[in-house]
């Protein structure tokens, strides 16, 4: 039996609240990891966190953006580190992006959470304004030093830069899911930065 | 009433077996079209196309094969123009590409079906052997042109500008859902083409 003592000065629900809100995020990683994204369910979400589902459904509109938190907000990433050289950086910058798709709770998630996201007009509009702004920011700052030292003309084409190394990466690694062997990042870093330096 | 005429020498369910075959895959393309990949199911396919559920099950494995084959495999993809250039004839083929993903089947279908591709090892070794081979011999016929013409050098790594192209195309008109701009393949061929012809 437990009993649970409240202080009286204590704020009220705050810590409880947080923990439950962890408890489920962390619930949700594990559950996709071990069962796959398909077969995650928020009722299976909630057994495990040991809250009910309305819990779960006062905090996410479902099980896509549940997901995309657990598995893709949870873990700042290290801004891109200044190699001194376009494709150093690309490959940087190429390199943590491969390893973030492939964490097992990524890989495991990202075609079917892709997939709900693009299915849905809400949820669609937040793959470039929030699933893909940190890689984005990585870039850019990657573009701006580049140009700085005369590699590249201003005015490159962000988007379609990330578009490309993005969906290289998720359709080698997350959808043929094939290892990414050690020379991934660095040939298409090599290919890409080719591709868009000034000669 | 339907009377049913019989010719004594006419191969016997072969016709009516293949009007079926037909039938259940315009029923698969409409569906997905109208209501998108997750919301249709083999049981609204079979009632379109006039068929048990069992009809369907036994040509189909289920249903991200059958939308494969309904969507993917019924037109015969034209091989790339020879332009002259290598730059020109990526842009044909990144065209071609762009076209047939953003089709409204194609567009409807894509994020599910690779989702349900990537989720099952069967289905998955089939996304390089079968749904990227007719771009894949297109992309060879490209390079082979271009190493004869001296534009690139022997033994580019073909998987990876395939992924790259298809992953770009893929992320931009299937996931993100923008319209390809006039100015997308263009682009697009310009940033790898530079990247990987010799200098």
């Amino acid at each position: 039996m437990v009993t649970r003592v409240t202080l009286p000065n204590a704020p009220r629900g705050r810590p409880r609240d947080s923990r439950a809100h962890q408890g489920i995020l962390t619930a949700t990683a594990e559950l996709v990891t071990e069962l796959g994204y398909a077969a995650t369910s928020i009722g299976a979400v909630a057994a495990r966190a040991g809250v009910g589902k309305d819990t779960v459904y006062r905090r996410w509109s479902g099980k896509a953006e549940l997901v995309y938190e657990a598995v893709f907000t949870e873990t700042e990433a290290a801004p891109a580190p200044d190699t001194g050289s376009l494709v150093g950086d690309l490959t940087a910058l190429l390199e943590a992006l491969i390893q973030e798709f492939s964490a097992p709770a990524a890989a495991a998630a990202l075609p079917g959470l892709l997939a709900d996201f693009a299915a849905d007009p809400g949820l669609q509009a937040r793959i470039r304004s929030e699933f893909l702004a940190p890689a984005k920011a990585g870039l850019m700052a990657v573009f701006e030093r580049a140009a700085q030292r005369g590699e590249t003309d201003p005015g490159l084409p962000v988007d379609l830069v990330l578009d490309t190394l993005a969906g290289a990466v998720l359709f080698h690694v997350g959808l043929v899911g094939e290892q990414p062997g050690r020379q991934l990042a660095t040939r298409l870093a090599a290919m890409v930065g080719r591709g868009i330096e000034t000669r």
